[in-house]
């Protein structure tokens, strides 16, 4: 029975670089992973759908370059060729995580692994027919696609009819029409993906908007950006059923037929549970999800649990700070996750990204804020690269202190300009200080500096 | 004579922000502008360059887009509809900065304006047969190319043969052989768009380096990758005379020729003093530039200089930091220029961008630092969005406390992702706190984080 100083369960990113950083410390440290290293966001998820996405974008613009005095003719896309090229991209960086492990003296063993028992000092844990000890153990299962109860989805998913994230994207094969139940960031981009490709594209939401829990003004942008794309909307629609003709939708009590030759499921995520062996160290997960304190540690001392299995953001940067925060914790370093300041963000065309309060939410919260938006027109670069585009930057502070407490991007670069303002509100930077801020010119991310401008003088 | 509170002469990007500024806070102002609002930087620099850019940027990618799943017939560049677009960019942002000032209620004379005379309490301004009058003056005259003395130079600019890059700009005929002259942002970005184009570029330089004072790394992957696209780089080379033939470079004693049919000169930029009148107020030119305080004050009280005239940093948004600094002094609020926060950006594809100390810049001035750096390759957004194409982070922070002195890009969304670490820099962040910081995934600014967590553990 070998003896670990942590055992970590599941390879995705919560996982392996809690592993990586706990071997880092001196940690003897054991991963457990059945499938692939990098879990669900690097081998169906996150980078998947970047490198199609990247993909489509290179077709976009090719096919509408007239405009920057670019003309081609006969512009064509293989989705089979972009799938392979995803397939290397995900081998290429499944390695680079494989040869990390390596290089840190992580033990991975490719097994399932299960918590069995728990002594005075050590979590035990059993994979295969082997057993293995720990001090600690950090829980990093992860999750899978929520599939709610609806009349004929399990026959359409058993049939291949219905499929969620991780089958579309080994489908050679692509559907004339496709009809997307949910309007969450996977959904939207893959709505963006075969939309571009000419698939016939809709989207049916619960929700009175699309993008969960964006900004209204965002959503309302990346909506009209899309359906300028070919992609049609239903809100406020419920699923209601599944037949070969394709979803049947409920609104105001009527139902009415999405006609669909494949629909994708992107309803969210659950918190994968089964197996985890939880219970039997004592452990009792709480509306389907493992609760844990700011540092990770459930209710079972030692035992951890990060990313999507404690079901708190869902998402791969959340699961990393959780992974540093938890291991921090085991070597008595403080360090707490503050999920305030945890950036969202969707990968379509244009983007978007946000992170904190939008005047609603703040309001909500009782904090007083003042909001104030631009159209990125206003920064020069955008000008100088967009043709027909939209993009918005809308930040709110503060009333009283002026620190700025929610930012919200739609456009070009959101993704890679949002870091910063994260760390800034970390640090209870106020709009006032951004306003003095050098942002290179011409960026679009001196639409932030610009949007502070103009919020401060509303204050 | 009309009295103001405020005259700004020049209109470019110092210019026309410091008069907003001011009118802004209630000041009467009036802003001098012989030609285009904007300056030379929206006119004849950064926003013209960034469009062709795209440009060219699009046209790269539609060609070689095979490997992304993306095929194209007979893919065609128009260089005369990429000038017309960039013309009409150009004018939709000038007519957004004289939109601002007249919302703004700042008077915009279309003259030439020269200081005449100073009295007490005011300076006396004549531009054209009128005269003004105001408590402070804003020199914003902006910059021209410097033209050393280089035998057959005179001629070959006289003859058309020779040209800057405001004058290239205008030219719908593409050259065969263009022959560059100085590899600093401006001769690299003409060199990286007209190579896309086709035309055979050869880059002279005189340091032994190119892209000016970057990190030395950062040069070299530059050059590498600007190589590739057909550019050659003849370093450590002299220009010793034009003739019609090209250029004649220097080299180890032994002269050489650059056939060419067209030379571009960019062999960096020089404050413009002519007709400013600086010396009807008492004040002199230093060395060809206008010396000022931090806050932006000539030797003269109430008299500024922003911008390029003042030869400090020749960027654009140096200029915006300097005119609000300056206007901040004249209403008694405390601000500040910190040059050692201002970041350079070229916009080449890779593109490079930095802030601060390189190890050999650091070291010269006694500081101890610590470096560390990554290809960008690990990040999983640049694997999922590039093939063949190199990216470099590379941080250097204080060996005693740690702090960010320095960051140094090459690679995708450069540009857009560094302003961040400029205001975390400002607020003395260290190395273990972007270690902490969560970077939304999948992006390449993860690379800082990364990069951040390697220097951490080299301390």
């Amino acid at each position: 029975m070998e003896r670990y100083d942590l055992i970590v369960i599941g390879g995705g990113p919560g996982g392996y670089l809690a592993a990586q950083r706990a071997a880092e410390s001196g940690m003897k440290t054991a991963l457990f992973e059945k499938n692939k290293l990098g879990g669900t966001c690097l081998n169906e998820g996150c980078i998947p759908t970047k490198t199609l996405l990247h993909s489509a974008k290179i077709y976009e613009q090719a096919k509408k370059g007239e405009s920057f005095g670019v003309t081609a003719e006969t512009v064509r896309f293989s989705h089979s060729r972009a799938l392979e090229r995803k397939d290397r991209v995900v081998k290429t960086l499944v390695s680079g995580i494989e040869a990390a492990m390596k290089r840190k003296k992580v033990t991975v063993i490719s097994e399932q692994a299960m918590l069995v028992g728990k002594t005075e000092d050590a979590f035990e844990v059993q994979a295969g027919t082997a057993y293995y000890t720990a001090g600690k153990v950090v829980l990093a299962t992860g999750s899978e696609a929520a599939l709610p109860e609806i009349p004929g989805l399990k026959e359409a998913v058993e049939g291949g009819f219905a499929v969620t994230s991780r089958e579309i994207l080994q489908e050679r094969e692509l559907p004339d029409k496709l009809v997307i139940v949910g309007a969450g960031a996977v959904g939207l981009e893959f709505a963006a993906y075969f939309a571009a490709l000419g698939v016939e594209v809709s989207v049916a939401e619960l929700q009175d908007q699309i993008a969960g829990r964006a900004d209204k003004e965002i959503s309302a942008l990346l909506k009209k950006a899309l359906e300028k794309k070919g992609i049609r909307f239903y809100l406020r629609c419920k699923a209601a059923r599944i037949t070969e003709r394709g979803l049947y939708y409920e609104k105001e009590g009527r139902e009415e037929l999405l006609a669909a030759d494949k629909i994708l499921l992107s309803m969210g995520r659950k918190p994968r549970l089964r197996k985890t062996g939880i219970w039997n160290v004592g452990l009792e997960a709480e509306r389907g999800r493992i609760r844990t304190d700011s540092h990770m540690e459930t209710s079972v001392k030692g035992l951890y649990a990060v990313g999507d299995v404690n079901g708190e953001s869902m998402l791969a940067h959340t699961a990393y700070r959780e992974a540093e925060a938890a291991v921090h914790h085991m070597r008595g370093i403080e360090d707490e996750v503050d999920y305030a300041r945890i950036p969202a963000v969707i990968y379509t065309s244009p983007e978007a990204a946000w992170i904190g309060e939008t005047k609603e939410s703040a309001e909500e919260k009782g904090i007083s804020v003042v909001t104030a938006k631009l159209p990125m027109i206003y920064a020069g670069r955008f000008a100088a690269e967009n043709e027909g585009t939209e993009g918005i930057c809308k930040l709110a502070a503060e009333r009283e202190f002026g620190r700025i407490v929610g930012v919200h991007l739609a456009g070009p670069y959101a993704s890679e300009m949002i870091w910063g303002i994260g760390a800034l509100m970390e640090r209870g930077t106020t709009v006032e200080e951004i306003k003095r801020m050098v942002f290179p010119h011409p960026t679009v991310s001196e639409i932030i500096k610009e949007t502070a401008a103009l919020l401060s003088a509303k204050r």
